[in-house]
């Protein structure tokens, strides 16, 4: 099959990649759709020293798993395989699992690709109301729901998004859905603009907010977070760089702020919304190449003011 | 009066400092005990800019005040006082005022002398079952005791405090009382032989602890912290110096860490603490110098190894 493969050095489309075969309790996924992250960016750059195939933003189709019931199911799946015996697991945070693997980031090979493995338990049958592409945001904007799974009183919060990424645009909508009240702060003006086309209120936050979401993925979106926050109020950090040089949290004991780290979520919130149309994706799109294309895809992605781009395995 | 003076440059205790006038809220207080406190100490390195008497940590006598009914009172006070009217104070937090004052540390003189003002809204008396060198913990004491207004689930939680500190000993006593299973871990012989005295278990942390206490006051006990936190497991950060160079907050995220930046507390919880002799703070107390030597008691709190130095103003 054709990969996207990284091999620490150089990144590559590989055309003779052998399929990859299923266990009895995985499926064998053939992929629609991926989804290029900034973490696929990172990866080039060596995070995680992950070495193979990136990827793991997808819809798919599966071709093959011991349990029929699955065939040809129309699928998206969660992207942090847990042992499924450990504490972490058996509470249902298979994705805090100390053993698990992470889809195309950690161990395992992803989605930038004609065929992926995923274990049965990870996957997530598509609602039919929801588009493939549409879909292929599920996992992204599982992590926005994620912040609604950790911090309570997001109704009638004064809310501040830091960062018009994709993050920064699916958090902002999603803290809106449960009734904050959001403004999204941003540098890139075409950013900006497409916020603002799907309903999202953009300008310079006023300090004493009650919430403040880091989706900046810059080193100084913590610095800026505390300066914004109300004392006795929440910043969730979404951001995984290195802090500042001499980062001071001294404010945030003063003020006896709550730092929520936040990372992946649950699907199922995040294909109800899809389905419901309560979160607008499909505008986040900037173009979908053909996998033969996926190392352009790639640079495209890498581009500042860029959004999403996809990869179309089908194409 | 005599007052411990900090001019910016210089620690001295003057003789002829005019004695302060309570305005109609205020009650005039006579300082018997004051504690010497890290933040004083780091008040003489030049913490907040404050000029002025340091001391937050006292207990006095009322010795005037308008309402009458306070007059010879036996009495304590909270240390900030906010300004009555913001939404914080009304909300109960004029701890959070942003127009507070702190007293001895922000715009108020302290107790590091023979009287000192105190709003009587933050005049609290204490009961006759607790001791003057008892009763001087309290402000102290409601710090740690802030943890447990901000943190849930500390009852049956694996608990971890870090620093064995006065700080890192109060604290490790109140979770104890909140029914976490503690261990304290410090780096001073001396202070640890102390902290089992006083029952608290000691030792070198497993990681995978539900909740981790920073008490260290120093700038890598973030980082400690964080990597013996369980996922989705809290952080209570105590420590108001800066953090140590480039601090990866990384695993916080990954982890998805709530980091909890607490400072002081409400006193009634301590206060009632200390009648119910739930805490134990007097072999906390290393020193008490009459407040003429207050000089040498700041020089020998400042000792490693000191927990507690007190100055008498009575002696």
């Amino acid at each position: 099959m054709r990969a996207l493969r990284w091999d620490g050095t150089r990144l590559s489309l590989a055309r003779d990649v052998p399929d990859p075969v299923p266990t009895a309790g995985e499926a064998l996924v053939r992929v629609r759709l991926a989804g290029i992250c900034r973490t696929d960016l990172e990866i080039t750059r060596g995070y995680l020293a992950f070495r193979g195939t990136p990827g793991h933003e997808w819809l798919g189709e599966v071709v093959a798993a011991a349990d029929g019931t699955w065939r040809a199911a129309r699928v998206v799946g969660e992207i942090n395989p847990g042992c499924g015996t450990c504490p972490a697991c058996v509470s249902g945070l298979g994705r805090h699992c100390p053993h698990r693997r992470v889809t195309g980031i950690v161990g395992a090979d992803g989605a930038l690709a004609d065929f992926l493995v995923v274990p049965l338990a990870n996957l997530h049958r598509v609602p039919d109301a929801v588009g493939d592409r549409e879909a292929v945001f599920t996992e992204p904007l599982a992590a926005a729901f994620e912040i609604l799974d950790q911090v309570t009183a997001v109704a009638g919060a004064r809310a501040v998004v830091l960062g018009d990424g994709k993050l920064g645009l699916l958090v902002a909508q999603v803290l809106s859905g449960a009734g904050a009240d959001v403004v999204l702060a941003g540098r890139h003006d075409a950013k900006l603009t497409r916020a603002r086309a799907l309903g999202i209120r953009t300008g310079d936050p006023a300090p004493g907010a009650d919430l403040v979401v880091d989706a900046t993925g810059s080193p100084d979106g913590l610095a800026r977070a505390l300066a914004l926050v109300r004392p006795r109020g929440t910043v969730v950090l979404k951001t995984t760089v290195a802090a500042e040089h001499n980062l001071d949290l001294a404010p945030a004991v003063i003020n006896e702020v709550t730092i929520v780290g936040s990372r992946c979520g649950r699907f199922a919130p995040a294909l109800a919304a899809l389905a419901d149309h309560a979160v607008t994706v499909a505008p986040l799109i900037d173009a979908v190449y053909p996998l033969d294309d996926a190392l352009t895809a790639v640079a495209h992605a890498a581009r500042p003011g860029t959004l999403k781009v996809l990869v179309d395995a089908g194409a």
